[in-house]
């Protein structure tokens, strides 16, 4: 993409009313509006990282054998009052319609789902099941101001499995897990699975997986030897410096983090509300165990910033920049359109900085956006038949010959 | 896929509350499931479809320089005061949250993207200018009995653009109705460019892309000779039978047709609303004309199933099919997931009917989900190192070597 071709501008003043780095970065580099709070625009370049860290997820979704679909997110009144949602949930956004009748808007999708498997659901061979989609959620949060780490209108994916058994739910609850761990590693992020209370969703046991960052609203203690790790506004019967419950070698460590996915073990609460059963072995009608499984996409976004960035602005990881390289032209005309074709054709993902501006403002910018290598073409580097790259991540700045430089970035 | 991995079947009964055929045949084949009136589940073979229209609109829409975004659903009720919209718009769906904030939800977006481009178009050099998102939408549609012809929530392409004068803008209506008529010939559809009344957009002429179908809403009058057509819902100047006024020469005959697409001239009444203003030539502030694009994707797969389908199912074209090949095995074993993995390996999408069914069962199925081909693997075809294949829309089947499938196919 050329920038001269594009409406969309990084801007260094930071926005007025951004309270997180996510905000004012995102703001700043041109990858998304606030259109009130909790509400965003993604800009184009956002929206690539959007759809980058949307299709890790699927991939790692489909390959735990979930299928997707689309479900809506206008929901009638009468599935949310036949599970008690539309009384019991304050974040519920209702409305009526002119003719009087009741919706409300998605916040989760369990009053969707469930009716609409009970269909497909009816015996013990059509077990176990997992469908997810992908989709905007809303939420009437009372305050919305870390930028998308919190929204009232948020992507995200949420998985929906049954099982024959507790026994078969934790099975997969297991897959589910390490495909989760895979997803935010991929991402470039690492997340600890965290006990947590069940919310309004179970009366069970819930895991989150949250990300150490101090952006977050969640208080976690991780203990610094094993995996041990539990958010302690929900369970406070552990102590900050104690000796960790698992492994009893660690000390347990406080942390802020953020909730980037979640799993709960929803039991028989919802099939039991919408008459999912199934016939057994023996012919018998039981209901299957029910899990729920999901990941905050443009949260996960907003984590990455919070994570990933420095004085200068936003260090994507490689899996979810919006582009691979900011290609920096100096002067040099047909020579700069001759490279950033090489680079296109090479099948690398390229930002070409063609503006007529300044060094100074080109490499400020490229360092706001945060693709992860700049490479820069000047007269001085072309003399020797060369350009300059540089990692964002890094200082250090090298020269590469023109015929090696696809090579060097794929 | 294998069909005895999914648990989505078709089901040859008929919906009860089915009033048209796109409605009915979607719902046995498995495509789609009704949640209430008017609002829909897209299961996985359905959510295909959908993704593959949004990526030939997407497609054209960027080789005409449209950028994409995405923008929010839930809006400020402040953006729908300040253009009218609020207090005009019969099909606003309106809610409060819990503290009262008041909110719209999006029927269209003119409110949102005229205020978001006056940060970035302010001069003449930034103009002419087009974004467009692909993004749900919600009317409250006081009936909604048309399938997914006429959603309270369906999928819409909705690209705006900005231009110095009223010429700029007829120059790029010109080329965006070509890339219209492009994406509808792509996926398989004669649409007929109309004009029509702007109803709440625009006190100017619109001109809506119209499908003839008996399924459609709109009242057409179109020239046997010539592109001459006109929606007489709005426009009754003209005579059913009378001579063309364009041509001179066709006469004048009358359809029902549905809307797949529209384009507004919108003049300066978002722009004024919203005070987006750039500086032309001569330093002088002025308001860009402003024009509105929209495709309705969720509609137009119900168009496509409308127009192609038979007593036996859906027709799908091969650019929009969930699936290029239905591959039917009859009791053949591991030969049938040999050419599976041939058809896959040669990037054939295949859905494989891998259940233990009948050939009956499974070729009634196959005709009704609609898949450009079918093949067919038995001990009989086997013998001679032959499958057979059918395209979907004859009678006449053939035999093709083994060897030969994938090029057959692709």
């Amino acid at each position: 993409m050329r920038m001269s071709q594009t409406v969309i501008r990084p801007d260094k003043n930071p926005p007025k009313d951004a309270a997180t780095i996510n905000h004012r970065l995102l703001v700043q580099a041109g990858f998304v509006r606030q259109l009130t709070a909790g509400i965003y625009t993604y800009l184009p370049w956002g929206l690539r990282v959007l759809r980058k860290i949307e299709q890790v997820v699927r991939e790692e979704m489909n390959a735990i054998g979930g299928e997707e679909l689309l479900m809506p997110m206008l929901h009638p009144a009468g599935i949310w009052k036949q599970s008690g949602g539309w009384d019991s949930i304050d974040v519920l956004y209702k409305l009526k319609s002119r003719t009087g009748k009741e919706y409300a808007l998605g916040q989760s999708q369990e009053e969707v789902v469930t009716p609409l498997m009970s269909e497909f659901i009816n015996s013990y061979k059509d077990l176990p099941r997992a469908v997810y989609h992908i989709q905007w959620k809303f939420r009437d949060e009372l305050r919305a101001k870390s930028g998308i780490l919190r929204g009232r209108e948020f992507y995200m994916k949420d998985m929906y499995s049954w099982h024959e058994s507790q026994e078969d739910f934790e099975k997969f609850y297991e897959e589910a897990k390490k495909a989760y761990l895979k997803i935010f590693s991929r991402l470039g992020l690492v997340a600890k699975a965290t006990e947590a209370s069940g919310g309004s969703f179970s009366d069970k046991i819930s895991y989150e997986f949250e990300v150490l960052t101090e952006a977050g609203e969640a208080n976690i203690l991780y203990c610094d030897e094993c995996e041990f790790c539990v958010n302690v506004d929900d369970i406070g019967k552990y102590d900050e410096g104690g000796e960790c419950p698992s492994c009893g070698k660690g000390l347990l460590k406080p942390s802020k983090a953020a909730e980037v996915g979640n799993i709960f073990d929803l039991g028989e609460k919802y099939v039991k509300a919408f008459g999912l059963q199934f016939s057994d072995q023996e012919g018998k009608k039981r209901y299957p165990v029910m899990g729920c499984y999901g990941i905050g996409i443009s949260r996960t976004m907003g984590v990455i910033v919070e994570r990933f960035n420095d004085e200068r602005g936003i260090v994507w990881p490689e899996s979810v920049a919006p582009f691979m390289v900011s290609l920096v032209s100096l002067g040099v005309g047909e020579k700069a359109e001759e490279i950033y074709q090489q680079l296109v054709k090479g099948g690398v993902e390229v930002l070409w900085d063609d503006r007529e501006e300044s060094a100074g403002v080109k490499f400020a910018d490229a360092d706001l956006i945060g693709n992860p290598y700049r490479v820069v073409v000047s007269e001085r580097t072309l003399a020797d038949g060369e350009v300059e790259i540089k990692r964002r991540d890094s200082d250090t700045t090298e020269r590469v010959k023109l015929g090696e430089l696809v090579d060097r970035l794929i």
